[in-house]
């Protein structure tokens, strides 16, 4: 398939070069232009605008940082929306709001092209090996041409519908509580390893019993770190996971569900950016609840 | 060894059944006599009081539902701190307050006896199956004389204080933390599939996904349980859930580090409590999540 | 002064008049011209844009609902941006998002012109009644210029900066956090309420202690409604409240400060507006504490 | 009356003093003597132990710091219980938990006793000047029969179940529920000032506005207190304050009712005691708002 890939941040190139090495045919874009460059190694092209990238392209894939990226990228000058031609799919793995997938349906619907949200889980690593969780939701013929680049990039690939399509924004919706999951194995060892160590029990001993109780990678993981303090270098940057949180908290609201405990995390990310963690790895949230109990 | 085994409800059977399988002996006391007299054809010996059933034993254990129900088998009438001779070990398994744990260890000190706190995790399946996970804490030589009896009864045994020892409320501190955690990742299901259902994702997909990224049977296990709002019968039951996170509550004021999460967790089961809800199964919880919703 | 007023709602229409029976000559705009219309005969003349509205205008003020609709008067199409004169001052009455009031103040000065945030406190009545209290910050000079404005609309002027001017945003950070300050009791009777309906203590006479208490006529005319239950027709909105906590959060999250509180009173409307209670008095809120207890 | 009158500290001295000046008969007791003493020179006969004060006397009255000083003067040695006569009353004005006062009515029913809650909402001033305010509740005859004490101490007397008689604890739950109603103005203090001071305003110029806004003594007062960051020496100490809060909560969970706020106050208190606030006046709550705004 000919695609247009926009985006190679550490997410990006990996998921570009699994997209390259099961054959399919790609043009690259990405602001700093010599990130686009390193894959021309890899087979791609590379391309000066998003438009360009798009202009004959049938999937055009982003993966970008945020809302404001999605936007200038897609309806910014030189964005694809003007270039994609009818009928070709935009699939988006950025994390974005579900309000901005919303948009995008819109527009792209009133273009005669198809929008698909797709979002990931997994880090740069995980992108690099193929490791992906993919999320995908949008109209069923679209996914189903899409498929072979799901299964290029990730390990699994769940389609949310029942096989009847769902609107594109519900895949956006289910990655945002995803993290929010994940944020709050966060807070959770954050407040039980401040009390304990209070109490005189150590985080280590803690977090094997932890361990033989949840056998669970995310724990193993996230426990270590945060057992450890040891928080730099980022795996994933507090202030991302912050705007994670919030984009939960803005589906919630939307969605009129309140969602206190999500509520709670952001006020205890606001405290870690108000002492100078926001690039720090979003795991030392934990140090908010160390403070609050004047460890 | 000879053993008194005091407290023989759904958890007590499966533990002493255990003790007797490993070939000690077990002298057995339940406040209702049948489930003592149940054991006798696994070898067991039936007395008609704690006092009795401590009174040659080297170790005392008991499986208690609360506070109350161990103060009542230690310092009530006919109770065991009373009746144990001078060297003999008494070992909680029950989940209670740290403050009663270091009751427990003043009290016994001053008479001669040792105490030793091993909180189980495990549901009644576990302990029936010898697949309960130990967590001990108390004076090192009493800890090493009833290890063959934690061996007995679990899969794994945790023993705090690095080899020297340490004070037994701390193991409390750390099952009831443990208790915590599980708690936690109960209202985060409960916000997010609330959440996910009012934006038209249905819980069984999502729950798919969050399968996949924690791979945990924490998760599994109560995920489904959550998704399918099955909550009876009661594994655990929530007015059992909810004294736990009073208890964790509780030590965090006393060591002085405040625990959010903790204080949600306990809010959302108050509100659980006051829809009738104290006997269903502590998962029950997202129910809450899902009323404030309007679901 | 020549003023040209733009929103004439149930805010708008009071401090309007204010400003005729003072003396200056005022030209209305409001999107339904009919409410434009009415103030004719106190001797207003109506324009049939906002930029016609600002075109003469040494004075604009505006009193409208929301950010958006302060972007459309503002920067839409027959916008005040593009007629206002040099030196022209824009005071905006209405309670927006310190974003937005950082948008005006660069916007406007970029124009020549100048911007002065002047929000208010008050119902209604107040704005009728000139009992308004006006919280006034921008560059000093516009300021003082439109003091007779702010007198002749309100009972109290509040200018921040010391006299020396301070950025206009920062009148609507101390708007939003007495809205916030507000919202708290509301919360804060809710809960209280809740309890002491369960423990068969009724409302009305715990009113009356906390209005010996606190002798304030926020906590008398608040608690009573509250304990009377009767929230329609509403004072103001629900929809607006949660919009006032959701500007007020933030804000906060822009300063880097955690408003735990804020987000709990969040949290709580949007369970609210889940049970359809948007256009109800913001003080309903209360009752989702009292379905929580199951009441 | 003839009266025993218990615990003379900051509070009861005071409230002793105006008995004595109403012409009512006082023997006082005092764990240390010599505020006991003090009151001879206002005409009270001094007392061995509270079972000798209240020997003969028509009504006990009793104002101790908390549970455990009630329970120590009505049922340990030398206690009031065994010796107060049949019929005689025993009034309480501690600040104590429902689950106490319940008791204490059990008891002293059981004993041909009365027992009535009047617990008292004012700082040591207000019981010396004779302006405390007093909730009351209890059997009819036994409240109407101390009515006069109760005019003899305070600016206001309350009570409750409307001429019927009410269980005495819900006096209790009033004023746990009355401080829970201070303790939110402290914390909503707290987090406004901790942003705006961000933001770039001052809290004296906010304090103002809102001084306008709710015309509050209460606001006024602990506003200025925070305002200015002067927490020593304390009118209320915070570890008093955190008592009243886990109070309120434990009668919140006895009936059945989450109170989110009083569990985020409680949770900010908890921080406050880690950082050695204990002594201080329990406004200073706020610095935990500061401290998590990295203030």
């Amino acid at each position: 398939m000919k695609i247009a890939f926009i985006g190679l941040g550490n997410m990006g190139s990996g998921i570009a070069r699994n997209l390259l090495r099961a054959g399919h045919q790609v043009t690259a874009f990405n602001r700093t232009r010599a990130k686009a460059e390193a894959l021309e190694a890899n087979g791609a092209q590379v391309a000066a605008s998003p438009a360009e990238a798009a202009h004959n392209a049938e999937v055009v894939m982003t993966m970008l940082a945020d809302d404001r990226a999605v936007e200038e990228v897609v309806f910014g000058g030189s964005g694809i929306a003007e270039s994609m031609i009818s009928g070709a799919v935009h699939v988006s793995n950025s994390t974005i709001s579900t309000a901005l997938a919303r948009r995008l349906t819109a527009e792209h619907t009133r273009r005669g092209q198809h929008y698909v949200s797709a979002p990931v889980f997994g880090r740069p690593e995980a992108a690099e090996a193929k490791k992906l969780v993919v999320v995908v939701a949008g109209p069923e013929t679209a996914v189903e041409r899409c498929r072979p680049m799901f299964d290029a990039i990730g390990r699994q690939t769940f389609v949310l519908g029942d096989g009847h399509g769902a609107e594109p924004w519900t895949a956006n919706a289910a990655k945002l509580c995803g993290n929010f999951m994940i944020a709050s194995v966060l807070e959770t060892f954050g407040e039980a390893f401040a009390t304990l160590r209070k109490a005189g029990v150590q985080p280590p001993v803690f977090l094997e019993i932890m361990n033989t109780l949840f056998a669970s990678p995310v724990y193993a993981g996230y426990g270590r770190t945060i057992a450890e303090n040891k928080f730099e270098p980022a795996g994933f940057a507090l202030k991302l996971g912050l705007k994670d949180v919030r984009l939960a908290l803005a589906l919630a609201d939307d969605c009129g569900a309140p969602m206190p405990l999500a509520s709670l995390i952001r006020d205890q990310m606001i405290s870690a950016m108000a002492h100078g963690q926001g690039e720090m790895d979003w795991s030392s949230v934990a140090q908010t609840s160390a403070r609050s109990a004047g460890l």
